[in-house]
């Protein structure tokens, strides 16, 4: 087994993609903390076109970008599969993964920009909450998980839903994810931090929130 | 063997993904044009949340997203594989695919806009180009094609560098993939184009053309 390592940084939630990902599969690795002011060497020679976490080393293969890193983990070590292995199945688990991009534009974005005024929040809350609704109505249905009553790829994507918008979501003081609101996302988002692999490895959520909070107001400025 | 029908339209380069890919896995399918301003109720409950083509059917399964119906075509239908097999290769192409959309976004969105001034334009020219140099130097560098000697799926995503471009370019009036600014890829576009497949299956050039510059003027404005 050739050795692993990851370049992350301890707010980014692509960073934690691949983090529980590779702790789900029980794979061994190295967890090397990125410092985002002075980006170092190794992740500017491994990702010079993008020079952003995460990056997956594995031997001297170096992976960036987290929806090909988690795709290549799931080729590289199939046990505890993370994907349907139905072609089918799988076409329809990369699709929701990919409306993930979708969701943090939307949704997460919202709550990242001052509003002109009531009626532009207003609108943003409602169309973050017309993309929850696809999310859940289509994406989640009545299912424990995304892909079924197992943990899978679709649901990782959608770690962001976790505590990084709970956290947004208290800054801001709006609540989307909301059991009168959107109970199916909101039962789900509390079974997805039960599983012990996620409880574990979730940044701690008061520096978390001071983090997103500073972010908002521009004191630091960096992205994802 | 299960049906196969594609939602198409004729300018989109997406829907041309998945015909060139259709095509060079010679895979029978029936293709169906779709009408941007009146869609169709089978487009409509094909792809409810986005409502765009390319939508493939199979039998009674549909696919949306043309990354993720490339994906399933090269699952589905291995012969003539299009992604490599070895892991970390297909890694690298998924990193390349994931790429074209930066590129529509920066090279294809810089020919879609008024500039405000020379300054603006040369700006975005110049980012344009950066972009595109990355691509050459990076994904494609001496190889003939992306993959190596074979078209592969990097190739087919790169379309859009194909005619669509090339109009664009002449209806602006600034030339990117030029030979003396970027020559391999300038080279990579001709072999591309002069692959039977690809030929057979593009656009006419001169309806196109004008399709491209009504959209620039906003006569017409629907998305691709």
């Amino acid at each position: 087994m050739e050795d692993v390592k990851l370049l992350g940084f301890w707010t980014s939630l692509y960073s934690h993609r691949v983090i529980w990902t590779l702790k789900l599969k029980g794979i061994n690795y190295e967890y090397i903390e990125e410092d985002k002011v002075n980006k170092s060497d190794l992740l500017l020679r491994s990702n010079p076109i993008y020079k952003k976490v995460p990056v997956l080393i594995h031997g001297r293969k170096v992976i960036v970008e987290s929806p090909v890193i988690l795709e290549y983990i799931e080729e590289t070590w199939p046990d505890t599969p993370l994907l349907p292995k139905d072609t089918y199945d799988k076409a329809v688990a990369r699709f929701w993964i990919k409306f993930a991009d979708d969701v943090v534009k939307i949704v997460i974005a919202t709550f990242f920009q001052a509003f002109k005024d009531e009626q532009e929040k207003e609108d943003a809350i409602q169309k973050a909450l017309e993309t929850l609704k696809v999310l859940e109505d289509q994406g989640l249905g009545d299912k424990k998980f995304f892909g079924g009553n197992e943990i899978s790829m679709v649901d990782i994507s959608y770690g962001v839903l976790g505590i990084w918008l709970e956290g947004l979501e208290e800054i801001v003081g709006i609540k989307l994810v909301e059991a009168n609101k959107l109970p199916r996302l909101h039962a789900w988002r509390h079974r997805f931090k039960q599983i012990p692999v996620i409880k574990d490895n979730l940044p701690d959520y008061e520096k978390l929130k001071t983090h997103l909070q500073w972010r908002r107001e521009g004191t630091i400025s960096f992205k994802y």
